[in-house]
């Protein structure tokens, strides 16, 4: 509705909170998974060293430019989000309800980072990056309210690195939250808004 | 679900956004019409050279007040937002298509703020206050995406104070947006969060 004719947008994830993000914002796109090795890229960078930033960039371009190959012309949008522990420390997606309570109880009453990368690609060639980071302090947790919130939420905090959603009962988890909304929920939008405007994907 | 037994929370409002940001964070609570006459409050203040934070708590505790007399015991929360052009100016809801172009048109290319302000009040009396701003910058929006926006956004708009849904079309409008997502929503639910497990109608 809010879309020109230009070049077709493709999100390189089958993520549903990223889809909902487009979707709401009014944009018209298409959904690719990229069937990119994640934990490879990451292990790999990790054992150079490489900084949360860094690593968040190359898999947000690696999705991009991998899905791009093979649609000629469209602007390929790959995405990644990190959360930063601090001291070397990353938190990976938790797999079972077991392993987010573990996760829950490592960041309770301490503060973690959050990047959010975002790379689109054309024809093979990244052509627009963007990292943005919010800074989240979560308070300490009883072990009564985290049996409440596993209970409660269920499988649906799976899908979410810090294991909240924030736009559900994942913001009961914060003392302070700073930096943007989009960033925290994965796609640092306004950004993206913006180069999709110069490339006349969306009005101005 | 989240919720524990304690004072019942009740919302002294029938807005619709601020109905779903309390029960996506998962508290339960019962919404009623305050029945106050804002008008006559914000021309009185406004007469008075009451600057913008003043009159949003004022219309928060009087929305508060009103419901609580009637009420005993409930814990019962108004709230206000207010929208400041800065010397002077502030703009209240668009009652009109018609009118919320011509809001567009003095927002474009400018910055406003957003004051969200809460008051809990119980037996008449306010218990608890808290107010949060936050600044956006519009970028200039050309006659050709006003006209897009008013179509695909529609009747929609007029809810809100500024005109647009951050959580819809509404993040199309924007060059930079600082502050807390919640209070550009209108209810700053961090604050709010905390005061309720204070009084144990939330779990801790």
């Amino acid at each position: 509705m809010m879309s020109s004719e230009a070049s077709p947008l493709v999100l390189a994830s089958t993520s549903a909170s990223r889809q909902a993000v487009l979707r709401a914002a009014g944009i018209t796109f298409e959904a690719v998974a990229p069937h990119v090795d994640e934990d490879e890229i990451k292990t790999s960078l990790k054992m150079q060293g490489a900084p949360p930033r860094v690593i968040a960039d190359a898999l947000a371009e690696a999705k991009a430019v991998k899905v791009s190959r093979r649609m000629p012309g469209a602007l390929v949008l790959g995405c990644d989000q990190i959360l930063d522990l601090g001291r070397g420390q990353m938190l990976d997606k938790a797999d079972t309800l077991v392993q987010a309570r573990a996760h829950l109880e490592l960041m309770s009453g301490r503060e973690h980072r959050l990047l959010s990368a975002a790379v689109i690609a054309q024809d093979g060639q990244p052509v627009w990056r963007f990292i943005d980071s919010a800074t989240l302090l979560m308070r300490s947790l009883s072990p009564a309210f985290i049996d409440q919130y596993l209970a409660a939420e269920g499988e649906a905090l799976l899908g979410s690195v810090g294991c909240y959603r924030m736009e559900g009962l994942g913001i009961q988890l914060f003392a302070r939250v700073s930096g943007n909304h989009f960033t925290i929920l994965g796609l640092p939008l306004l950004a993206l808004l913006d180069y999709l405007r110069a490339r006349q994907v969306l009005p101005s």
